[in-house]
C-alpha cells in the first residue's frame, strides 16, 4: 500500500479519488457517466470506484478505456438518504461510503467523493478519518456564485454541526481561506462573519468574541479580514470567504437555491408565455446557456469537508454525470493542490500561534 | 379627535394612514409621489404626512387635489439611518418618525408608514406603541415571492430581535397566520418552522420545544401547522407562514434579495451580449417584464412589525414611488380588514388557552 504522498503534487505522478458509487438518487450509472467525463478531461486521474462488483464492472466495461483507469472495491451494503447517521455510524461496515473513504484513511486515494447522505457521510468521516488536532467542529464548505472576479465565494459551515462558538468560527476562518487559497487560487481572500449587521442588536456574544479572534489572526492565517457581512455579502464581492455557523448556514444556502430555482421556473414560464417570447427564447439560447451554466448549481457541486485527515467531497444527492463530473474536477484540484496537508499544517501553525500567544508567519504559503 | 374605529371597516368610511414623509434615501419627494399614486388608486384613502410643513406643503401642492387629502403635521426632526435605536429612544420626539407613530397611538390613523431607519421605528414603536398584551418580542413580518397560489409567502422574524425563545416562535406563529389570513386571504394558513431539516441534529432543544408548542395551539391558533420545513421551503409551496427568530431570517431574506439581485444582473449582461440576444431581449420585454414584477421587492415592499398596539408597515429605505405606493396598499389592506383588533383578539385568546390549559375556538375568524 502507498502513502498519501505518491498520489499527489507534480503532473508526472498519477491523481487517486476515491468514488462512492452508489447512495446517490441516480444510481451507480449517473456515477459512472461522470467519472468517465472526468477521465477524458484529465489523463492523470485514475479511480477507486466502490460498490456491488458484479454491477460497477458492467457498468465501466461499457465505457472504453475506463476499466484501465478504475479499480472496483466490492461493497455490496449503501447508505440511503434515509438512513440516521447514528445507525450508520454503527452498522455502516461493509457499505460503499465506508470502503471509499477506507481508500483515503489507507493512503490508496487522496480525496474522496460521495453523493450519499450528507450525515451519514460526515459521521463516518468523522470516526474513520478524524479530525485535524485543534479542530473542534469539523465544517461543510461550497461555493457560491458571486460578483468576485473568481466568479465564486466560499461559504462554511453549510451544515456539518449546528452550533459554532468562537474557536470554531475561527478555525472556520482559517479553513475556508487555506479553501480559497487551493479552490479558488487566491492569494490573500478577504474573510467576513455573517451577521444582521446592526451593531445595535444586543446578545450572539460568541459572534463578538470571533469578531475579535479572527482579526488577530489575519497574519498567522494569511487573510485579510473585513469584518461583520450580511446575508447580501454571500453572492456579493465584499469578501471572498463567508464564516457562519451550520445552522445559519444550512438555511442561507437552501434559501439561496430555492430563490434560484424558482426565478429559474419564473423565467422558463415566460419565455414560454406567447409565440413573440418563445421566439425571443430561440434567439437568447446562447446566452441563456450562458447565464445557466454561471449559476447552474451542478456546475459547482459539491461540497468539501474541512478539518479533517483527508479531504472529502460530498456531492449533491441528485446529481447527474455533470454534477458527478464536476465534484470529481473539484477532488481532483485539491489533489493536485496538495490542500490536504496545506489545511492541516495551517491548523497546526494557527493552533500553535495561539498556545505561543503571537502570530508566526512561517507557513504563509500554505 | 375621532376613535381608530372611525377610520375602519366598511366601504363608506375612510381609511386614514399615517406617513412618515422623512428619513428614506430618496427623500419626501418620492414619498408624495407615491401617496399620490395610492391616492389616484384607492379613494376612500387618507393620509397624515409628517416631516417639516414648509418642504411638505409645496410637494403636496403640486400634486392635483392631494391636498383635500392629505394633512401635514409639522415635525422638523428627521431620523437617519446612522442613528442608533438607543439614541432615537431617548432623543427621537419632533422627528417625523415620532410623529407618524403618535397618529395611530392617538386613534387618528389606522396604520403608520415609514421608510426610515428599522431599528429605531421598531425602538419607538416599542415606546410609543406598546407591545400586545402576552407579547414578549415584536416580529417583522415580510412577503417573499413563492410558488404558492397566493404568489407570496409571510416570514417572521426578520430582524427585530436576534433571539426568540420556545413562547416566542409560537407567538410568531400566530401572529403570521393571522397576518396571512388578512394579507393573503387565506382560511387556514400553513405554518412551518424553519429548521435544518436532520432530525438528527442536538440541540438547538428552543425549536424541538417550539414545534410542539405550535403543534398544540393549531386549533386555538386557526392555522395548520406542517412541522419543520427547510430553507429552500421559503420561496416554496409547502407552507404559507415561515417562523423563524430574527437572525436567521434576516440573513435568510438579505441571502434571497442579494442572490435574486444577482441573478437579476446576469440575465441583464446575457440580454446584452450579442446583437442576436438584444434582438431577443427586445421580443421578450413583456414577458420579462411580467416576471419582474413578480418578483420586484418594490412590489411587495413592507415589512409588518407585528404584536404592537397598532400595526407600522416599514418601507425599504431606497423605496421609489412605486415602492411606497405599495407600502401603503398594504397598510390599506390591512386597515380595511380591521386586522389590527384581529390579530390583539387572537394573541390574547391564545394567552388565555395556553392559561386554561385547553384551546378555545370561539375566535376563529380572526
Amino acid at each position: 500500500m502507498s502513502s498519501p504522498k505518491d498520489h499527489r503534487g507534480s503532473d508526472s505522478s498519477r491523481i487517486v479519488i476515491s468514488v462512492d458509487a452508489m447512495g446517490g438518487d441516480r444510481g451507480p450509472a449517473a456515477v459512472v457517466a461522470g467519472i468517465y467525463t472526468s477521465a477524458g478531461i484529465n489523463p492523470e486521474l485514475d479511480f477507486i470506484l466502490h460498490g456491488p462488483a458484479d454491477e460497477l464492472e458492467k457498468l465501466v466495461q461499457r465505457r472504453r478505456g475506463l476499466s484501465e483507469r478504475c479499480q472496483i472495491r466490492d461493497a455490496q451494503g449503501v447508505v440511503s438518504m434515509e438512513d440516521k447517521p447514528s445507525q450508520v455510524m454503527r452498522h455502516g461496515k461493509g457499505t460503499s461510503m465506508w470502503s471509499a473513504l477506507e481508500s483515503v484513511r489507507a493512503g490508496e486515494a487522496t480525496v474522496a467523493v460521495s453523493c450519499g447522505n450528507t450525515g451519514a457521510l460526515m459521521a463516518l468521516s468523522m470516526i474513520r478519518l478524524r479530525k485535524l488536532p485543534g479542530v473542534n467542529r469539523p465544517a461543510i464548505a461550497i461555493l457560491w456564485p458571486s460578483r468576485n472576479p473568481q466568479g465564486f465565494n466560499v461559504m462554511l459551515d453549510v451544515g456539518a454541526d449546528i452550533r459554532a462558538d468562537a474557536e470554531d468560527l475561527l478555525q472556520y476562518a482559517l479553513m475556508g481561506s487555506a479553501y480559497a487559497r487551493n479552490g479558488l487560487a487566491l492569494t490573500k481572500p478577504r474573510v467576513g462573519l455573517l451577521n444582521v449587521g446592526t451593531e445595535e442588536h444586543k446578545g450572539r456574544a460568541e459572534l463578538k468574541e470571533a469578531h475579535d479572534l479572527i482579526a488577530a489572526r489575519e497574519d498567522a492565517g494569511n487573510y485579510k479580514f473585513v469584518g461583520f457581512v450580511e446575508g447580501g455579502d454571500i453572492p456579493g464581492k465584499r469578501c471572498d470567504v463567508i464564516v457562519t455557523d451550520g445552522f445559519t448556514g444550512n438555511v442561507a444556502l437552501k434559501t439561496g437555491e430555492g430563490t434560484a430555482s424558482l426565478i429559474g421556473d419564473l423565467l422558463r414560464e415566460a419565455f414560454a408565455y406567447s409565440p413573440l417570447s418563445r421566439i425571443a427564447s430561440v434567439l437568447a439560447l446562447t446566452s441563456l446557456r450562458r447565464l445557466k451554466k454561471r449559476i447552474d448549481p451542478r456546475r459547482v457541486n459539491g461540497g468539501i469537508f474541512l478539518g479533517l485527515n483527508g479531504t472529502v467531497v460530498k456531492s449533491h444527492g441528485s446529481a447527474d454525470a455533470t454534477g458527478i463530473s464536476a465534484a470529481v474536477k473539484l477532488a481532483y484540484e485539491l489533489a493536485r493542490s496538495g490542500f490536504g496537508d496545506r489545511l492541516a499544517a495551517r491548523v497546526a501553525s494557527a493552533a500553535e500561534a495561539a498556545q505561543d500567544g503571537d502570530s508566526q508567519k512561517d507557513v504563509n504559503k500554505s
